[in-house]
């Protein structure tokens, strides 16, 4: 008893000194953020995965990074230039801002993307997995913006589309098609930007690990016009749905060299775009036979039991029929996603299970609900489509 | 005499009061400038051409907006909101920012564009000929993203390609090709960003008032690897032109459907753009056979008299032979260029009547350095292009 009450409390200072140590023990090996504009020394980023944020603002009161739900105090030196260092961050990427004195404003050292609903900064904690989305002296296809005007919509609207290495070369070939949605508050440019989607492609197709294929990312916001009074009073009606089935789809087949057929179609998405286009596959099974949901489905956000004979209008009570009809039905999730994902995926994993309902499930290791998920369940998915 | 005493002052402060009331009285008609982001309120432009900036920063000491040379101070209410009114602009695109406490940042409200060397807010003052960069209901070309790995530079680069509508049904069709270089502190992304290259092509072509092209948009900044210590001491070599002919030219015959060669190849630029572009065809009259300069020649910045036996080698002594040789040389300028653009222009033009060498000049009412000059300049000889 008497040594106890030495011992614990020096392995309890022992570990709170190794716990605080990692927390405030910083290693200076910052290197400027891959995804930082060119020649912009800052944003940085250390090997223990903290951000250096550093902007001029000499007469400024307060200077903040904030990032990951954290705001950190910036310090000013005798130049009027802030500097400061975040927690370490998960790999991958990260949406960020600055804050001046009140202000979120972009940081000026790094390139844009578009995520929570504007342009925004973003910063690229190395992956040790980086090498599957790097940018590699292998083939690389085409990204294509491609205006159309839609009619459901009244508006002008806008999707990219991939075309693999060799597609403009080999004329007489014809391609399989993914198509591949952004999440909420995003848009049609993140798969190709921030999600790499374009240089994923260009790798496994380089090392046989993909089949050549077309993938097209158009934006998931498309409403109906809102016409008269009345119509603007109401909720604005997503028009998503028949936007891409009735308008996306034959533009595509008539503009690029597809095999437009269901057994060489495929639909994917993440998080909104992974409920949505859900509902799309099980609403159009003729159209598409592979599905792939990345850190969602349509039962979000919630996570009780599925009830399948009133779930999606009951279009996953035949299990069995599902499983003559949908070649590949993938899921995948981010092991650090936040509430309610686990659960709510977790709750229509347990519904396709007991449905008999075949699915590829893969885990994306130490990873939330970012785009780190993301690559790497594209990465993952494509590597199985149209095999 | 008596008369005049009181008649002078009159007249005098009439004309001051309309001076001061037109640089004074503010029109209230604000819009949303058409390059904001979606949903995003401001920045906003009136009827006077005026812009009004405005950011949330309530515990800011001092915030300006920052566009074409002036700080104009913003003034805080009670949210603590800055907003503030800049002078009437001239009519079309401009670069700004904010400066928030000493901060130069990007104003939150506005799409993001390359220029000046960094990533930054734009403004558009609507132009009376505006239709002609308008997107319009009409066929669209594709924008494509075309990434390449240059020996020269031993570095990964960046075009842009614009190919017109109809390349991907017509697939026996070829097409002839314009180069089409930005200015500098730009990139290769300006052109069919702030220059709106695709959308002018796609209205001329609707229009039949231009033959269907594919256009090119590089990178003017290449420069050859600093391998040595020494290497780094020196000046850094441009290795454009070199990239250019040997490198970007063969691979897109390669992977567009070109007509490759001189009569169906144009090569045009803007400012330094204009420049280098001039060098290049110079260099290669048997690669190019028309040429486009706007706001820019190769005696940029001297404005003296062009001795011909020394300018560029040389090249311009044959003015017979060059006549025969250059299907099209078209100069344009905005009537508002600063010093020297005019007089260098100006001699360069002098030396082409000189030599009687047959050229268009085609001169932008109303505009500075900027890009409405440009767009229309683009507009404007793409319409006598490969005729």
């Amino acid at each position: 008893m008497k040594n106890n009450l030495i011992i614990v409390p020096i392995i309890f200072c022992l570990y709170f000194q190794s716990v605080l140590g990692q927390e405030t023990k910083i290693t200076e090996d910052f290197k400027p953020s891959s995804v930082n504009q060119p020649e912009k020394k800052f944003p940085q980023v250390n090997s223990q995965g903290r951000v250096r944020a550093s902007i001029a603002a000499p007469n400024a009161n307060k200077v903040q990074l904030d990032l990951g739900g954290v705001k950190y105090d910036l310090v000013k030196d005798a130049n009027g230039v802030w500097t400061g260092d975040s927690n370490p961050q998960d790999e991958g990427f990260h949406y960020y801002q600055l804050n001046i004195d009140g202000a979120s404003v972009p940081d000026p050292g790094t390139l844009y993307f578009y995520g929570a609903g504007r342009l925004g900064s973003g910063i690229e904690i190395p992956a040790k997995d980086q090498e599957f989305f790097s940018l590699k002296n292998v083939p690389h296809g085409l990204v294509s913006e491609n205006i159309y005007f839609s009619k459901l919509t009244n508006s002008f609207r806008r999707c990219f589309i991939y075309t693999p290495p060799g597609y403009n070369e080999n004329i007489k070939t014809r391609y399989p098609v993914l198509y591949l949605q952004h999440g909420s508050f995003e848009d049609e440019t993140g798969w190709a930007s921030q999600g790499k989607a374009n240089l994923i492609l260009d790798n496994l197709i380089a090392a046989k690990q993909a089949n050549p294929m077309i993938m097209v990312m158009d934006n998931g916001y498309a409403y109906k016009p809102q016409n008269s009074q009345q119509d603007k009073k109401e909720k604005m009606l997503s028009v998503f749905e028949e936007v891409l089935i009735t308008e996306v789809i034959s533009m595509i087949d008539a503009k690029f060299r597809t095999i437009s057929n269901r057994e060489n179609r495929a639909i994917a998405g993440l998080s909104m775009g992974a409920n949505q286009t859900m509902r799309i596959m099980m609403n159009h099974l003729d159209t598409f036979s592979q599905y792939g949901g990345f850190s969602g489905t349509s039962n979000y956000p919630n996570t009780d039991a599925i009830d399948v004979s009133t779930f999606l209008d009951g279009k996953y009570k035949d299990g069995n029929a599902l499983n003559k009809k949908i070649k590949l039905f993938w899921l995948g999730l981010g092991t650090k996603e936040p509430v309610p994902f686990p659960k709510s995926v977790g709750a229509f994993r347990a519904m396709l299970d007991q449905q008999k309902i075949k699915y590829v499930y893969y885990q994306s290791p130490e990873t939330a609900h970012e785009w780190l998920t993301w690559r790497r369940c594209l990465y993952q998915f494509a590597s199985k489509l149209f095999r």
